[in-house]
């Protein structure tokens, strides 16, 4: 089924509130999940609401969050989320970022004691559309990269968005988990029966495997690269330097020792880093977008290794996958609308899908 | 034979002396060559000289460079490097960019008009060396990464480098090219007479090759990640925003269109950028370090695939090779250093190795 999303938006929304999520909370938690799907990162949009409901019955989800900015400078802040979901901590710096980037030309603002944010381009995009530069990064709680030479997983997906505004051509926008891939990737290799690529993850053993089933039993993924031949290692330092810039510049948590170091706490004190800058500040009004656009136009008139496959840029994906969905809906799976409508029922929220 | 770095730098500095470059930009370039030298990054030091006589020559190098700052605020400034060989407007601007972020905590310098400027890490250390988190980014003229689906260059090897002070632990240093490897791999191979991993370059048809030879005659070296399937993707778009932050934030060029934009220009226009940032802008003093020395020390002990080969953090290679050659200077093939020699002897220099 085909969901417009403002139905979607509601019926979200109204789980949130039955939840007793604040308001404020609510309305950037929506937004940014329907955001996500609207591009199409299904993975990471309303798909993730049995997560959040299984967080929020663990107790590491507060509904009334107190978001605050607890350290400030014209140029750099430290938000704390106070166990908030995470896009509302993310929108609310994010939105910092860009005031005070607009103000000083750059800005960085950090957030600790968050959780899942949903999927970084959406924020790096806000930046972009306010005519700005903008990175956004996550760390993430539960493991999976399994650094070069090591046979258990020392990072999350840890992911990285960049985007840059042009002028005639759309914005620039890469959005990237730190892996080769996400376990999605692993499970659809399942459901159509096919062995894995060599370099996409780990067997229980820590061995490279083609074994899907292996594969997702140990949940090991490689770092982009893939293999230690295909530079595997540069994949795990760009894990590592988001770990950096969203654990220990805030002071979120790194999962390897959060146990050792932090006993008995349920909070997962997830941390992200965001970064607005201000082209403007570099070069006089246009230039900058000017020479973007000769860069796209360049990249999309690229000798195409197969006539009929166009040379892509970022964010062309994510971008017609947005004017699909504006006008069909977004689409569900039967499995999850139904868990959909099994979470509303289970909080007492109304069944808008 | 190994040669003692200071005797090695005299070599270096008696050559550009002879080549009339200015003091100040030859006490720059002679330093970060040799840095490069010593942690063991051969392909981005002295072994460059025959390639910078070569621009030189070809008037592509002005020798009494007017580097200089061209727009500034207190968190921003943006370098005219007037044609000098790189490391010295790179160094004015990463010094410029720790010197403002130890007043502001957060400061960007981007340069223009540079050229080569070695070994990225180099300046990314400057920073942790302050005790700050350092980033440094550089276009490259000359083509060799082919985006996703095409089968030409659109790129150079745009490498980036991110560096973080830690407490008892050195800095954490990663210094990669956004390509899977580089040209010098693919050489190395042809003299073991080895075929190439797959996903590390094209042959001339654009397509992925095992053949070494077909490779280095083709020049088209994979972005990281190596294949489609590998998700190269990713290693496209990170040498896609090295460019926007090397090339169109300062107004240096993009090579694949120089031609046709700057028709008739010598130089090549590079541009590199620099971030820095304190850690105590959102920390108290010693929790960010404290807290990277922690990660540092999970990895270092974290399940090992062989128990041989221990589980390396990035910065690790250069500092043991730092400490190697600081005791055993630093090693040059003879060939390398017969062509010192000629070079010292066509300008004038002193044989000084």
């Amino acid at each position: 089924m085909n969901v417009p999303a403002p139905q979607l938006s509601e019926q979200i929304d109204a789980i949130f509130a039955a939840w007793g999520m604040s308001e404020p909370a609510r309305e950037a938690c929506v937004r940014l999940m329907i955001a996500a799907d609207l591009r199409g990162i299904d993975s990471h949009g309303v798909m993730m609401l049995p997560l959040y409901d299984e967080l929020r019955r663990d107790g590491r989800l507060k509904m009334d969050p107190n978001v605050k900015v607890v350290r400030e400078s014209p140029v750099t802040a430290l938000v704390d989320g106070d166990m908030s979901l995470g896009h509302y901590p993310a929108d609310t710096a994010m939105k910092l970022a860009i005031r005070k980037a607009r103000g000083s030309g750059l800005a960085a603002v950090a957030v600790r004691n968050s959780n899942h944010f949903g999927a970084a381009g959406v924020y790096a995009m806000q930046a972009a559309s306010a005519g700005l530069i903008g990175i956004a990064m996550t760390n993430v709680w539960n493991l999976a990269i399994v650094p070069t030479r090591a046979a258990q997983a020392m990072f999350g997906t840890n992911p990285i968005a960049f985007a840059a505004p042009a002028g005639e051509q759309p914005p620039f926008c890469l959005d990237m988990a730190t892996s080769t891939v996400a376990i999605g990737k692993i499970k659809l290799a399942i459901l159509r029966g096919k062995p894995l690529p060599r370099g996409w993850a780990h067997g229980p053993d820590g061995r490279i495997t083609d074994d899907a089933d292996a594969a997702l039993a140990a949940r090991l993924l490689t770092p982009i690269g893939g293999t230690p031949e295909l530079s595997s290692h540069k994949g795990y330092g760009l894990a590592a330097m988001v770990e950096i810039l969203c654990a220990m510049l805030p002071g979120a948590w790194y999962a390897p020792t959060r146990e050792r170091r932090h006993p008995g706490e349920k909070r997962y004190n997830v941390g992200h880093f965001f970064l607005a800058m201000d082209p403007h500040a570099f070069r006089a009004e246009g230039e900058f977008e000017d020479d973007l656009d000769d860069m796209i136009g360049a990249l999309r008139s690229a000798t195409r290794l197969d006539p009929a496959q166009p040379v892509l840029v970022h964010g062309d994906p994510e971008r017609a996958e947005m004017e699909r969905r504006g006008r069909e809906g977004v689409p569900l799976p039967d499995a999850l609308a139904a868990k959909i409508r099994s979470i509303a029922a289970d909080c007492g929220a109304p069944a808008l899908i």
